[in-house]
Formats: structure tokens, C-alpha cells, sequence
């Protein structure tokens, strides 16, 4: 077994020894910060307070709320002349949230992304494609440095172009990608169209992350590219790409608990939840100088992974990102999240890449639609076949949402594709 | 005097003496790569029979051409493990021209664009605002590297969304710019549009390059941003930013000859053209080890300024870029070059920001329009005044371009705006 980084091997009690040296530093920092030094102070909390682990919980959330109204550098903790990047949110409502980071920041996060991808196999002599966008979205950069960290032959392709995208994958022998779900299926299928299959690509690993998807999602992602396929999890308020991140047993991600510490939480109660329960994920950061973030709210659902993983690295696994909590949808009284419904399209074989969510309200009752896309091989005239499967469809998510929907299924191509993010919601109630 | 880089203080047989080393060093290296094995071959030449800097014009040139055809590693001199990074021209027609890098390459280039910087007064201490596109692009990346090498505190903003680069500059206080011309002075009327003056903005210094304009157009940028504006010429064969920089002193630009070799020649004939006359840029790499470029042919036309430079440095001046050798118009046989036509439009204060040329072909005889935005101010009722303003620049123009336009003045905004590059020059000839 080879490791990126001796922090790899550590064992719980090596990891926990160094959170509680880093934690106190951290808020000792933040507390340099106007924020932070009010938050602090008028929570009762010195630095000094912190004498456990368990003694962040004595230490106020910041939300994402904090960060906007902190905007532009509330939480910057380090003369103005010690920071070198910014990175921003697009911010479509209110003010951005904006992290700024110092050199060290930089070093310390490309070393993060470094040692994720070296994790999964990927090393000096790998071509590798970046399919994200570059400027103040933290997936361009972020990846960006932590390969060329690693010294891997960068190709800063950006997002979109799929033509080129596929040229440049073939030209240069593109070995390693970084790619979106929604994209990587929809360069799957652009592929297909242009009659080459996964196999014929010399791609090997895809790091995929920024958007929650399942693992039949994944699964197809792999065979229609030909590739190992892992999942990546970040968020600008903790850098960017480089927090969790799977390794080769795809198995969870396990949280670089080094340089973060993460908590899942009742997202009501802000109490934790039991382990293996799912819950909003909290992080602290805790090598950050520029503007280090204290018990940060991700809004991510998410649960802690029991047990050890095979690789023999003992950072906290958590599962893939279950949803947010603000997408969670209220249905006839039932919190239902996306993804559960996604889970259940992707078991069924004849299920295409498209599908769409729809909320309308009829006479007040929430009515909740899903129109499926059927495979083109699937797609036959014998209605009894298709109302079969639409019966089967609706049987199998009433049980796993409580709620019977309304399925519809459609022809490949008749929804909307989408070259960037999927918006697989459309809630019209209260609209007509 | 504060220099960033030893290099700066060098004598001329200092800068040559390196020039030579360099340069063998480089068609050693050169001769490692398929390309320029069978070419140096085939005009035999051998590293050791370079014993002077004039041997270099024994070397055949490089073409864009070449570059397609090599496409896409066969100018690559070093084992391919070794390179880190790729930057490829967005290739409307034929193969995209391609350049590879290693660490030691980017790092080289970071050094010459944080020089560039520093020489017009940037410090660690300013906020730097990137409006380059990011990603394949080099005016992204590649001055992103050199303002973080220097330590600015830099914002990744990218092109575009012009509400939130006013935002940006204004509430993180942004010192310098790095922007194109024509979208500096798109951001200029944006901030006219808002009631705000450049003088309000905190702005201090802009990097404007990439696209060939004129004196007169620096002035507006530099009154309607209420900065100082300074030259920057590159292109992605040679990196990109980062070959020639104007100094504070704003009479030519420096061309980095430590890091490169500059001929200017007839593009006709290949000779060189004598000191102050026009004729296309010739380069040649002097530290690039993954590909190195012998005698690239650029297509861009400028002259040597004579003379030292108040400054002290002793690397020798381009003057602003004049144009494309290949945007060339020959009209009734003459040959023009849209700057020409932009040189004198801009010495009239009754101008605005917009003009386009247009070119026609009437029973067989090429016919010349211009199309100009007449300042609000000035766009009186009139029609003598209006009348007399557009003969004198009829006159003008036919002064500097030997052929006789016809001129349309127009009110402000008729003319298409661009947020991107402008394109002016419309040639209809063999097309109605
Ligand atoms: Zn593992
Ligand atoms: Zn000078």
C-alpha cells in the first residue's frame, strides 16, 4: 500500500491527538477575525476553553446566513496582505459567500486533492482532464492544483464542448477525468452516438463528485466510460474538492480528518445523531489561516460509515451525500428527498439517464409525478409490458417514500437533456 | 529602481552572452523532439553549429502550420512523464495548435509574468482582478501563476457578468485589472451607465492585452477607469502573458530577452527589416524545455523601438502590436491594416467607443466603409456640423490608407457592442 501522505496511516488515536492541537489553534485564529472575536466572545468561549474534542460542541454553528452577511471578509483572520486567492459562490440570490485563502492555504489544499487522487491510483505519468470550470468555481482550481501537485499531465479543458472533450481524450490519451454525474452520462451517450464505446477510451479513473447521485448512477458512469469511477466530496466553504473523497474499495469517502473535523447532526436539534443515522454534516476546518470556519453547516445529508475499511486508513467514512436539507421536499406531510426516488429509478434496468420530478397541487393535495425515460430497446408496443413496469415503478417507490406517485414513462429523448447540473425538480404548486 | 529579477539589470552583452548559451542549449534540446530532429536534420544543422546569435537565421522558421501538423506532441523534446500541463488554441478550423509544458516551464512562465508585473508597480499588497478567461486559454492561468508568484491577493474572476466585476472591484477594492481592451472599455460605459466614475474606483493599474489597439484607446480606458493601463503582449506558443510588458514609462514594450529571442522580418522575403521598420515578430524560446519553439513565425506585426528606455533596462522595445499579417486588407490593390483606420478615428474626441469597417465590392470595385459611433455630445441636430466632422475624416483617413472611404457617422449604441473580443472589419467582397 502506497500513501500520498503520512497523515494516511495514522491511527484514531494519532488523528484525534493532532485535531485537538490543530482545533485549539484554529479557534485561537479564527478568533483574530471580527466575527469570530464576537461570535466568541459572546458565546463564553476562549480558546483556552477548548480541552476536548467533545468541547467544540460548546462552539456556535456558522451558517452559510453568517458567511453573506460577513461578506466581503468578516471571517478573515490574517492582514489583508497574507491572502493571495479568493473564491466565490455565484451567488445567485443575496450577497456571495467568499472564502479567501493564504499561500500556506493554497499548499495545504492542494496537498489534500493530491493525496485523494493518489489514493485511487493516480499517479505522475496519468493525463489528466479537467472538465470543470475554472475562475472562482473551487472544482476548476481546486483539482487543478492538486494535480499538478501530484505532477500529472494537466489538460485545463473546462466545461462543455463535448466534441473536443472526446477529441482531447483520444488525442492526448486522457487517463484520468474529472467530471459531474450529469456529465459524465451525457458524454456516455454522446459517445454512443458517435459509435465508440468505453472500452475504446484510454481513460482509467474519473473523479466525480459536486452533484449527489446513486450508485446505479456510478455504476452506469463506469460502464458507459470504461473506467473506475469515484466519488468526491467538497465544498467552498471548506476549499473546495479535497474533503472526502473514496478510496480504492468504494466504500464511503473517507473525511481528511487531519484538516477537518466533521460532525452529523440533527439538523433540528443541532444534537448528533446516532452513528450510521443520516443527518446534516457539520465541519470544522482545521489547518486554515486565511479564514478558518468553525462548525461550519453544510446543509449535506449525509451518515458516518461503521466498521474499518480495507484499505487500512482510519479516517471516518461517510456515505455518499444523501441530499440537501433544503431539498428536501414535503409531500402530503412526508419529507421525501430526490435522491431516494432517483435510488429507486436507477434499480430498474430499463430506466434511461432522464427523468424529472413534478409537484403540482390539485384541489390542495399535493400531487407528485415522475415521468421516466424508457430505454430505446425497452420501449416496445405491447402496452401490457409497459404497464407492468409502470405498475412495478410506482409499487417500489410508494415503499420507499410513503407517498404513491404518479409514473409516467416516456421515450428516450423526450425530456430535457442538460450538458451542466440536472434540475430534476419542478415544484408548480402554489403557481397555477 | 526596484527590479523583481536580476535579468532586469543586465547590459546588452550580458543579455546576449546568456542569449547564446541559452540558445544552443535550446536547439539541443529542440533536436529531442521528433519535429525538429527531421527539420534540423534536413536543413543540416547540428546544436554545435550555433557559434553566434546570427547563426539563428540559418534555422527555418516555425509556422502555425507546423504546429497543426505536429499536433498533438510532436514537438514534445522531453519524456512525456515530465509534463504537466497543456494549453491548446480554441482551433475554429483544422487541428488545434498545442503546447506542452513541465513544472520547470510553468514555473519559468509564472516568473516572467510576476516581473512583467512588478515592473509596472504591482505589489504582494494588491488585489488583483483576473477577467481572462480561465482554462485552455493562457490569459487566464497563465497571469493567474504570475500574480500568485508575486503574492497579490487574486481574484479569479473570469470574462464577462459585468455587474459582478463592479461589484467585485468595489467591495474587495481591487488595485489592478488584467482585461482586454475592448472590455475595458465595455466595463468603462457599464460604470458610466451606474453614475460611477473611474475616479471612484479604487483601481490602480490595468494589464491590457491580447488584442491590438491603439494609443488613443489606452488614453479612454485609462480616464474612463481612472487607472494607469500598460501593454502586454504574448501568445501561447511563447507561454502566453508574459513576452513583452511595457514599463512605467509606457514608450514600447520590453521584450523579455533573456527568456526569448525576438527577430522582426519582411514576411515576404524572411530577412530581417531594418530598426524602426514593420514587419512580422519572429520568436524563439530560450528556457523551454518540454517544447521548445525555434523561429515561431507569429503573424503579428510590429517594429523595434531605437533608443534605451528611461528606465534602465536594457531589453530591447516592440512597439504596440500594428496588426495581423494575415488581417492584411488589400483594397483597390492597397494594402491596409484595420489599425490604421482605428489610429485615426480615435484622434477624434467627437468619437465613440464602436466603429466597424465594412468592405463591399460594387460592379467589381471594392468599395470602403466605415461605420462610426458619434458621441451623445456631440451628435448634434445640426447637419453642418455633422457634415463637416465627417469630411474631416474621410480626409484623414484617406491621408494614412491611400484610398478613399466612404464614412457613416451614427448615434451611440446603433453599432453592435461585444462583451468579448471586438470584431470590426466585415468584408462582404464575393459574397452578395
Ligand atoms: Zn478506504
Ligand atoms: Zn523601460
Amino acid at each position: 500500500m502506497e500513501f500520498f501522505d503520512r497523515a494516511e496511516t495514522w491511527s484514531r488515536e494519532e488523528i484525534e491527538r493532532v485535531q485537538l492541537v490543530r482545533l485549539r489553534n484554529t479557534v485561537q485564529q479564527a478568533s483574530g477575525s471580527p466575527f469570530y472575536a464576537a461570535r466568541l466572545k459572546e458565546a463564553g468561549i476562549a480558546p483556552a476553553d477548548i480541552r476536548s474534542l467533545d468541547d467544540l460542541r460548546s462552539v456556535p454553528p456558522t451558517t452559510k446566513n453568517d458567511l453573506r452577511e460577513q461578506y466581503p471578509a468578516g471571517l478573515v483572520a490574517v492582514p489583508r496582505e497574507q491572502l493571495v486567492r479568493l473564491h466565490a459562490s455565484s451567488g445567485t440570490t443575496g450577497a456571495p459567500t467568499v472564502v479567501h485563502h493564504t499561500q500556506n492555504d493554497l499548499n495545504s489544499w492542494a496537498d489534500l486533492v493530491a493525496r485523494s487522487m493518489y489514493m485511487v491510483g493516480v499517479r505522475p505519468d496519468d493525463v489528466f482532464q479537467n472538465t470543470s470550470g475554472y475562475g472562482l468555481f473551487t472544482g476548476g482550481l481546486g483539482i487543478h492544483y492538486g494535480a499538478e501537485r501530484l505532477g500529472c499531465h494537466t489538460i485545463p479543458a473546462g466545461p462543455g464542448n463535448t466534441k473536443r472533450q472526446i477529441k482531447f481524450i483520444r488525442d492526448f490519451q486522457t487517463t484520468v477525468l474529472h467530471i459531474i454525474p450529469s456529465y459524465a452520462l451525457y458524454l456516455g451517450a454522446a459517445l454512443e452516438e458517435e459509435g465508440l464505446s468505453g472500452a475504446e477510451l484510454p481513460c482509467r479513473v474519473a473523479l466525480i463528485g459536486a452533484e449527489p447521485h446513486t450508485e446505479e448512477i456510478r455504476q452506469r458512469i463506469e460502464q458507459m466510460l470504461g473506467l473506475k469511477a469515484y466519488n468526491s466530496y467538497g465544498l467552498s466553504e471548506m476549499n473546495g474538492p479535497g474533503v472526502a473523497f473514496e478510496c480504492t474499495h468504494q466504500t464511503g469517502m473517507h473525511v481528511w480528518e487531519d484538516a477537518f473535523i466533521p460532525e452529523i447532526v440533527n439538523p433540528d436539534t443541532l444534537e448528533p445523531v446516532a452513528d450510521g443515522e443520516v443527518g446534516e454534516l457539520v465541519m470544522t476546518t482545521l489547518c486554515r489561516q486565511g479564514m478558518p470556519i468553525l462548525r461550519y453547516r453544510t446543509r449535506d445529508l449525509t451518515r458516518f460509515l461503521s466498521g474499518e475499511c480495507a484499505c487500512g486508513r482510519m479516517h471516518r467514512r461517510i456515505d455518499r451525500i444523501l441530499g440537501r436539507a433544503d431539498d428536501m421536499m414535503i409531500i402530503k406531510g412526508v419529507n421525501i428527498y430526490p435522491m431516494q426516488i432517483e435510488q429507486v429509478l436507477m434499480g430498474f434496468p430499463e430506466v434511461g439517464e432522464n427523468y424529472v420530478i413534478e409537484l403540482v397541487s390539485e384541489d390542495f393535495i399535493d400531487q407528485l409525478t415522475v415521468k421516466v425515460e424508457i430505454r430505446d430497446g425497452y420501449f416496445v408496443e405491447d402496452m401490457r409490458v409497459l404497464t407492468g413496469l409502470q405498475k412495478a415503478i410506482v409499487r417500489q417507490l410508494r415503499d420507499e417514500i410513503l407517498v404513491t406517485p404518479r409514473v409516467d414513462l416516456v421515450q428516450t429523448g423526450s425530456l430535457p437533456k442538460s450538458e451542466g447540473k440536472a434540475v430534476r425538480v419542478i415544484d408548480r404548486r402554489g403557481k397555477e
